[in-house]
């Protein structure tokens, strides 16, 4: 099924892609394109440009590629002539939702289910996942501060009109580098690079520093764990100076690893300690899964490294997972019909398409080639930093989902335009790391293709 | 293809759809939920629910069905071996688009590109669409306001932690009334019910009055000029003094109509002002189409009806487009790469069904049919609120984009249920109307279906 290798035939962007880059930049800005692609011609690891390159991709559309490019098993969802009418007939979930709704959420969301949670919200992407997930931990934490639900008239009027006290002066509690989505609620909580949030009006919210560790993690035990007390303790600080400044924190955002921030990892004890931290001060506890989930750190959900049966009070997923959403204990249902609503409230056909990845992942023990893939990529960036030290550094990951840091921004940048022509697509994240973000179909053999042509890049650079 | 009318065989929500909405409630909050549907039975303007209903369909999943359920064209989609690969393989569109990324853009949306606009920018909802449009309104506003596009360091420093200069206090100016969504920055643009917006945080920004028309309009023309003037008047005033309060109007946001507030409507000459009064004072002006977009007022745009050469300079689409998005003019394009920006930014597979269905508008004349609908179902309004005058008044609307007023809200809701259980599905709005969102296949035939069942449902009242 799949392709023996990268094949190159022109340098990327070819001229090809650059005709066509062109043309669309005649109606939208441009400038993020890096080329054209080949959907029909892709598979499995490959991705296959307009000018006839095929690549080994390592970043997978931003990290959103779950099985590989036209994995057989999907092709097969698209030939199944009781599929067709869930992708013409788009419903209003949540007023009209189709007969087997509640079976496919069964079959797929509910069937991964995190620790904790039974209950699920779908929604279509990253973005109105997190922002719904802040509405339900608002509308939560304000009916816990009346007591009841009843809202009083004036709450009634003054939120008509933006006002306190319908509209409360509420906060969420975000970490330095963290990225949770681009629309104006997600946005007061990213902070990962300026030019995402320049320009834009946004809330007076808390935002606590995320541990700067050292890598490897167990070579600088007692000095990582200094930071992220001094970290945790901020966390209180803050909480307590916004409730004194009248914006109480409703709830607490943080990814299990700072994914576009510069994957930055913490402890399990860090996030164990944290989520205590959200129970005593009465916020809700909001773990963004939407680049972590879906089985990439070698487990489904990047918190069940932490081995807690409480994780969370709402964990969201978008990406890899097809449709976005987000899992929440009891509590955090809404308590009335349309507070958590919209027009379609997800996409069926994404939840159908997910069924198939699901069985996928079980049927062919994806998270067991997951970890030992990433065992191998590891091992291989550890051998790379030590005999490249002047260029690479700071080599970290779990399962597949690896980054490393290189000298400088430029040099970054360059070492991924060089790659690429050797036909391999890496990403990068932060200021000047190399995120490897491969599907779960990535295996050993793929793993050593992609360090030999990073190796060769490496050696010539 | 059709059916040939409604067919009940039980009363609506039947005892199928009961048993699936408890099931349903295990998982998710189901008091929005009016029952379940079979999307493989239904047909063009009848839906099919799972006790084998068929009902006449006036309200299409709140306005978003373009050309009624299972339309032939898009089955066609479906069935082409050449399509498949975009439903599998939703590419991260703002990096890897796919090679007839261009080519479809121009098939579909530029096609239909609403006048002095060249640029589109595709999203995946009506959300994303208008946070992502506020946010090119501000980015425009402050290099206007810079006279250049480079920050300072203060203002990269400062967007970090969310504070000015770099988060600065601009506003959106909107109207009571209107609806544009539900994440965070639309919200804060939404006030059509108190419900939507209770216990969300929001931004202080200008609410101005949208105009109480009386109907039918012809008729009362001289004090309806005198509300729009009040209106007018109000914005201006509003846009001065949210200047001096340090928090000035980077962009107007309105409906041609407002929808979920009550299906309001205003004169042409009215919008022409409002936009006269944005380019007096320097704000970008956005026409938020996401539901009268498409063809349902008879013309592709609802703000054709202005008859203007320069209509805005942002139209906001989505629902019967499937996917989401913006027109813009050229000075509304953020100035450098990924400040509009997501991971999945829309969905391909959504214009392939789009081409298809802009080319039925095209081939079966169906603005023309919508045109000639609209006419038949404002005259049986008319007629019903004559012959029942207790119960209906206000009649109004431009194609099949329609609306009653009915006395109160309990009524309103009964009269919804009762059309319902004889084979009608019909939508509420504001706080007592009736809404009327056909597909635009409706033709007069239904209308007068429509009628017939509507009057039997008055006159047993
Ligand atoms: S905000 Fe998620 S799809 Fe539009």
């Amino acid at each position: 099924f799949e392709y023996d290798g990268p094949s190159m035939k022109t340098e990327v962007p070819g001229p090809r892609s650059r005709e066509l880059t062109k043309q669309l930049g005649e109606i939208q800005n441009v400038g993020a394109v890096n080329f054209f692609c080949n959907y029909d011609d892709s598979r499995g690891n490959y991705l296959v440009d307009v000018d006839g390159n095929r690549m080994l991709d390592v970043y997978t559309q931003i990290s959103s590629i779950p099985i590989g490019y036209n994995h057989p098993a999907l092709m097969k969802v698209m030939t199944n002539p009781n599929n067709l009418s869930a992708f013409i007939n788009r419903p209003a979930l949540g007023i009209l939702p189709p007969e087997n709704f509640p079976d496919k959420l069964g079959e797929s969301l509910l069937s991964v289910a995190p620790s904790g949670m039974n209950r699920v919200q779908t929604m279509a992407c990253g973005s109105c996942s997190n922002e719904n997930a802040y509405k339900a931990m608002f509308i939560w934490y304000r009916n816990k501060e009346r007591g009841h639900n009843i809202p009083s008239q004036e709450e009634v009027n003054s939120c008509m009109v933006n006002q306190v006290p319908g509209c409360p002066d509420l906060s969420i509690l975000s970490f330095m580098g963290g990225f949770h989505g681009r629309t104006l609620g997600c946005l007061a909580t990213t902070h990962s690079k300026a030019i995402h949030k320049l320009d834009v009006p946004s809330f007076d919210w808390p935002i606590a520093p995320f541990p700067k560790l050292r890598y490897p993690l167990e070579e600088f035990t007692r000095e990582n764990a200094q930071e992220e007390s001094r970290c945790l303790e901020e966390v209180e600080d803050l909480i307590v100076k916004w409730r004194q400044k009248g914006k109480p924190v409703a709830g607490i955002v943080i990814e299990p690893i700072q994914a576009e921030g510069g994957d930055n990892h913490a402890s399990p004890s860090f996030f164990r300690s944290l989520r205590n931290i959200a129970r005593k001060h009465g916020c809700a506890f909001h773990v963004d899964e939407v680049q972590t989930g879906g089985g990439s750190t070698g487990k489904f959900w990047a918190h069940e490294h932490w081995d807690m049966d409480d994780p969370g009070d709402i964990v969201s997923f978008s990406k890899k997972l097809l449709t976005g959403g987000y899992y929440h204990k009891n509590e955090l249902t809404a308590d009335k019909p349309y507070r958590i609503f919209n027009t379609w409230m997800g996409d069926p056909s994404k939840n159908i398409f997910l069924v198939e990845v699901l069985n996928v992942i079980k049927r062919e023990r994806l998270l067991e080639e997951v970890t030992r893939s990433g065992k191998a990529l590891m091992h291989g960036l550890y051998e790379l930093q030590d005999q490249y030290p002047h260029l690479l550094s700071g080599a970290r990951g779990k399962g597949t989902f690896c980054a490393i840091d290189v000298c400088d921004d430029p040099t970054r940048n360059n070492l991924i335009a060089k790659a690429r022509n050797k036909g391999v697509i890496l990403g990068g994240c932060g200021d000047r790391s190399i995120r490897f973000r491969p599907a779960l179909v990535f295996k050993e053999f793929h793993v050593h293709l992609f360090l030999n042509i990073f190796n060769d890049v490496l050696a010539e650079y």
